[in-house]
């Protein structure tokens, strides 16, 4: 912000004397000046960028003139589980869907499909249910498990079969898959209770998504998801839980890494235009010093094993409750000469404290990125540095609404963010767990309900195109090249469309 | 913001080999100098003010600390309505109730006396009341009014009496001299809706105000309010409605400016020890052109009559939906040759709209101050120009909650305006219509819900400090003269009280 004075209109400086001419001047070259240094004022849009620009703003403007005048109207300022279907349908989200949006830079483990595609995960053989006052329990095995806490299992195909009604038995167990329910606003209370369901869906999921080969087979339809999506390219941050098999056999936070290595190997032979995916280490955040120290040593020894899928180190789960990044400082200090850092940082809304402030400890540990940062608005000094240092924002506004930070995406710090020009990616965080697209609701939600009505389609590529500089992808020069060709096609299929029409 | 740069520590320019210390220490400057340039950084606190703010700082921690791990049990974050009586016995309340606030810069008509208050009006002699379909009618008359639209007139105290239930007949009444309701957010669904219950408010008490005796007689008790919230002046907006008396005659726009001069003249005898009251022409922006033209020959002629009483001109109502500044450009930047301004603006959460641009006419046309100028993070060269220009924000927070601009009042701007050293004023609007103290919950909100966990009896008395510096009153000096003692004496209370307890 503050490279911005010689920009300043010498009008403004001599008022004293103010007559219409000059005071309507200064009037529109603020504003042309503010239009000017917003995210993506950087891009010059072709002729035919110009013309699908044409047909995009028509579409945005349509949605935003109505909702102006008529706010109740407007779905974006409703909760997400109300709209989330609904604008599927609609033209521009069909726009958004199509557009090469570059890569996933902030998404974890098993939150990325749909309740749907992990209903069809448990018609895999082996799998044994347990019911238990209300909880289900999954485990893979050969033979019906026999566990100390006196749970009964049974075989999940026979429980779905003795139900005798199958659809309505699919149905139930959806509702463990999803945190999408009917009455969001009085279920969902404040942060801690909508956090607490968040992990009870990977307590739930967790022995099921744990074997060896559904932890596979996800990450492989994870891969395809994104492609759906238009999506490049991911960097998957992972707890790196232990997986097991039938055999009885458990791998470790190092093997695990290894068959997300595999997967992606594979993943790349069958759908070679894809370009991949790089792990961030990523376990809870909410532990001591000496798991800390162990955390590190995994994180080393997968830099060793695996030195270019490796991306670099983060700690997760809920700031507001788990241990402040400063507990850790001498440990991450040092380790910060073999780690790249990718810390979550200020994804909360209680101004002062540990969790604002792990945004500090984020950025003087050398953060290639920060996740969420919702809270950097509060902190000047901070957005000079992240400025200065050119690290990423990785933006998640629709996990930022579901998750409580914010109701109103229009109050979002986004909009802020990109009045700024501050280094912003988008990203999806766990788009499956409220249903979403991997990230087309996220561009969709920001360009429509965050960013500026004048944000036209150079933001929409200066986004797309962040989360290819941003990454710590080898080869960016082919990375972009490749998104342009893909860009170029889109826009000619816009403006194609839009002659048919 | 660009002015920080030189503050930035040299270590952080040569990170390259990170230690622990240095990382340590660039951290913990990183903090004290954002703490540094936090509204409030220039005030330095006495012996006797350090103790009360640690007296202070200790209620707050204490609250504060407690939410931070059960936000459940936040009253800030819950609708203003739920909590806003259950402070009022809080220690910390009380003590900013007894604070000295300086001056109230932005507020309204007749929004600032609670409900009961009005009730105790409809006792005058001389009141006639007609029930229609849930609405109610007032007006003064000698004898029964005669209208046209059919409407059955009875005396307010005959009415009262042949209910049966004074008691519940009072209750009953009361609901049209408030907006605070049970359930406000089923009923207010959008901010449109609850602007339109806002606006009830002032149609059916209307005929009530403008009776010129009960007119002088609210804003007589108006001072008298603010006085006892500690409060030593106020510039009221209104828009000068017509008055009118039991002879039939009708007071104009600049009768009604008189009235007030009249009152507050009275008011200074009554009370000495106030300072005072100005006025600023605040009509309705919803008009056209012409009718622009009429109010700023009304402006000017107030200027004549009552130079020493007016402080300027500003125009008022819900800015989604009004008329954008821009269009009364020309005959704005005219007037602004004799009269000053104080411009509502950016109150809206619509970027890149015509309500958001607001902001930009405000500032061109040289405004004093800015009403509300909620949406202004998003504009950074509206951010500099401010701060260069010295235009302060009047900031009423308790108010866009309630008119349901922001939800949160953790994510409400002012916590970033703050960060930023921007120069806000604390205001309240309305106070009376959603049943808050003059000033003392926007005191209590702002310091507790939006200000950081650091911010301490600096920023309370900076502000304090603010509404007197950027008021028009015309010598300054004695007014900030007298806060001081005032000041002094709280505080030599609050410390007085510690040693007691």
């Amino acid at each position: 912000m503050w490279t911005v004075i010689y920009l300043l209109p010498m009008t403004m400086h001599a008022m004293a004397q103010i007559d219409y001419e000059s005071v309507k001047n200064t009037r529109d070259e603020l504003l042309r000046q503010e239009l000017g240094m917003m995210l993506g004022h950087d891009i010059v849009l072709s002729d035919s960028e110009l013309k699908a620009n044409e047909v995009i703003m028509g579409l945005k403007y349509a949605e935003l003139d109505h909702a102006f005048r008529q706010p109740q109207l407007f779905n974006l300022s409703k909760h997400f589980f109300e709209y989330k279907d609904e604008v599927k349908s609609t033209k521009l989200f069909k726009l958004i869907q199509k557009m090469p949006k570059g890569a996933v830079l902030h998404a974890h483990d098993t939150g990325l499909l749909s309740p749907d595609y992990i209903v069809q995960l448990t018609y895999l053989d082996n799998l044994y249910v347990s019911f238990d006052k209300g909880d289900v329990n999954f485990m893979f095995a050969k033979e019906s498990p026999i566990t100390s806490n006196g749970k009964k299992w049974q075989l999940m195909k026979n429980a779905r079969q003795s139900s005798g009604d199958i659809e309505k038995f699919d149905t139930e167990l959806r509702k463990h898959f999803t945190i999408v329910i009917d009455n969001p606003s009085e279920v969902y209370t404040d942060v801690n209770s909508v956090w607490r369901y968040f992990q009870q869906f990977f307590i739930t999921t967790g022995p099921l998504m744990t074997y060896k080969p559904v932890w596979e087979k996800y990450f492989y339809d994870t891969l395809k998801a994104l492609r759906d999506d238009n999506i490049m390219y991911i960097e998957i941050r992972s707890i790196l839980p232990e997986l097991y098999d039938l055999d009885g056999e458990i791998y470790d936070a190092v093997a695990t890494a290894h068959c997300y290595k595999k997967v992606v190997d594979q993943f790349m032979v069958d759908y070679p235009d894809f370009f991949g995916a790089k792990l961030i280490y990523a376990p809870l955040r909410l532990v001591d010093v000496n798991t800390l120290k162990e955390y590190i040593k995994i994180a080393k020894e997968l830099k060793k094993q695996l030195p270019d899928f490796l991306a670099g180190f983060d700690l997760v789960g809920q700031e507001d409750l788990g241990v402040p990044t400063k507990d850790f400082l001498l440990e991450l200090t040092e380790a910060s000469k073999d780690l790249d850092y990718f810390f979550h940082a200020g994804e909360t809304n209680w101004y002062g404290t540990s969790s604002d402030e792990n945004l500090v400890d984020a950025i003087v540990l050398n953060t290639k990125r920060i996740g969420h940062a919702f809270a950097i608005n509060k902190h000047p000094l901070l957005l000079n540095e992240i400025k200065k240092r050119g690290i990423a924002l990785e933006v998640n506004v629709v996990s930022n609404i579901v998750l409580k930070l914010v109701d109103d995406v229009r109050n979002h710090p986004l909009a802020s963010f990109l009045a700024q020009d501050l280094p912003v990616v988008l990203s999806s965080d766990d788009p499956g767990v409220w249903e979403a697209e991997p990230l087309s609701h996220d561009f969709y939600v920001a360009f429509l309900g965050a960013a500026s009505r004048h944000a036209d389609l150079k933001l929409l590529k200066k986004l797309a195109l962040n989360s290819l500089y941003y990454s710590t992808y080898d080869n960016k020069d082919k990375l972009v090249h490749e998104f342009e060709i893909r860009w170029t096609k889109f826009i000619d299929e816009v403006v194609r469309e839009q002659w048919r029409s």
